[in-house]
């Protein structure tokens, strides 16, 4: 796990999200709310829906990248899958949630992309604060489930995104 | 069924909306995405999950109306609960797409609302396309499961909601 | 909705049952179990998780009967959808909660299935108690999503199984 | 990760189940059919439902050791939550796939549990296929979300499960 964001800094721009995602410095936001579908038995979110939200954030920001997820499966030539994930949970969320996923990809590889996500509650003008956090490593792979190389032009997308989580002073967080 | 609303008048509020819910004169519309979770292997999203996407447009809707679910879970008060639902499927929804849910309550029982509620996929600028409808009753239930008279603010705050339904020149829709 | 089943006769057989299907007179029996993602916040289990237990019960009933839904939809010829669904929801399920849900085909079309289901819960010698009751409408649907025949064999295959809920003394249920 | 087990001596004990678990000499067997509810547009299981798959292998186990999960939340005495989770995805299952869910419990803490769990699919007389495996830390929390010791009585039942595999000749798989 890589050392911590700025954590106050983070609050900032989660006040302008309701929802949804967007990009923010080296890394990405997405905001969703905890609905009742998200909950069980014992009154806080199941835990296996923290991967559904990271997913709806990978996604989004693939999506902002530039990369049709959908017409790539319809074209027969591949999809991202998980091939593994490590996931520490802090806090439990609950009904009405305002929760903001932050997603760094890490390493851009030729058939892989390994990324940090992290789920935050936000609660007005208090820090948002940890509720968990996983390495995600994720694949690409052919409709027969094999590994394959990703498209050039994701990678590149990719690659542009990290490129400036590398960047020492990144314009546009000053 | 009630009439249909006009749905060239959806456009426009759909078209401010990126995700969450709002007020739509006697109505109320939340917008979502579709995502990888909510698909299925014939690539078109999982009936049940309409079901999950009405529930959401129902506590958003609630939680604008100033109820606190949680809190009466909380509180032992007691939760709404779908007591019926009629529901028709007109045309699949697929990864990505955007839907925007209108809810319409047609009646506030002491103990249940009647609601309408369909889903409209957006494109662009084109009319949105009805993707499904459903006729829905939510009752209010004690903790122990029978139903009870749900708190006269609540029914207050849903009959203020309804009572612009009936208005034939409202307001805040000129 | 038909007529009740006679409902003291299915405890008979819900006793055999551990989880798992199997035809059951004219129609067909399929049992679960309630676990921790079927509950949320209210304690009991989310009302749009019928929709996938009836589900898996229909998918059940389909491979008894010898249709393999997964090589037709690899294979590009389509899928079961729901097209329509009224649901009437009796009681609540509880976690760990044993239930055996009942489904009946009642009418074959050239593209589509009506069934009638519904979920019980066991409860040791006693009879089963009611929680939800549904009547289906399912079709066939080429994977754009337009409505499409079934397939001869699987019509034949569901007809056969209808054809026993007509028999005024079925063999196997004496 | 510890050394795997005995692949070919699962397989025997595979083709009794049906669905539903049991004990299996130091661990558990879960066996559970792969649903539409569990597919994705890419054709196979969403790697969510792994999750959902281990929690129904360990609520099972817990079951068969006399603990009563339902009973302790409604008491209020707590619930067991997933602390940690680090899973790899080695294969992808499919429509209809026959899955197994073995679990291994390693170490029996006051306050938590740490297991290994794996999903194999069985294809007939073959061995089965490891499709994905994890290690689990499982927490008891009290209502408010705090860790609390467990019940005494579930950590023995627990400790005495966990006996069995340190045992160098366990009776039950000679």
């Amino acid at each position: 796990m890589t050392d911590l964001p700025d954590i106050a800094a983070l609050a900032a721009p989660c006040g302008v999200l309701i929802e949804g995602g967007a990009k923010a410095g080296a890394g990405h936001l997405y905001a969703l709310r905890v609905f009742y579908e998200d909950t069980d038995l014992s009154g806080v979110a199941y835990h296996a829906n923290y991967l559904k939200w990271f997913e709806r954030a990978r996604s989004d920001l693939v999506r902002l990248l530039g990369i049709d997820q959908r017409a790539a499966v319809e074209a027969g030539e591949g999809a991202y899958a998980v091939a593994e994930m490590h996931i520490r949970y802090a806090a439990p969320a609950r009904l009405d949630d305002e929760l903001v996923i932050h997603t760094l990809p890490e390493d851009i590889g030729a058939a892989s992309v390994r990324l940090v996500q992290r789920a935050f509650r936000r609660e007005g003008q208090q820090p948002p604060v940890l509720l968990a956090q996983a390495q995600v490593r994720v694949g690409f792979v052919a409709p027969d489930g094999r590994p394959r190389r990703q498209p050039a032009a994701w990678r590149a997308a990719f690659a542009s995104f990290g490129h400036k989580a590398a960047t020492p002073n990144p314009t546009e967080t000053p």
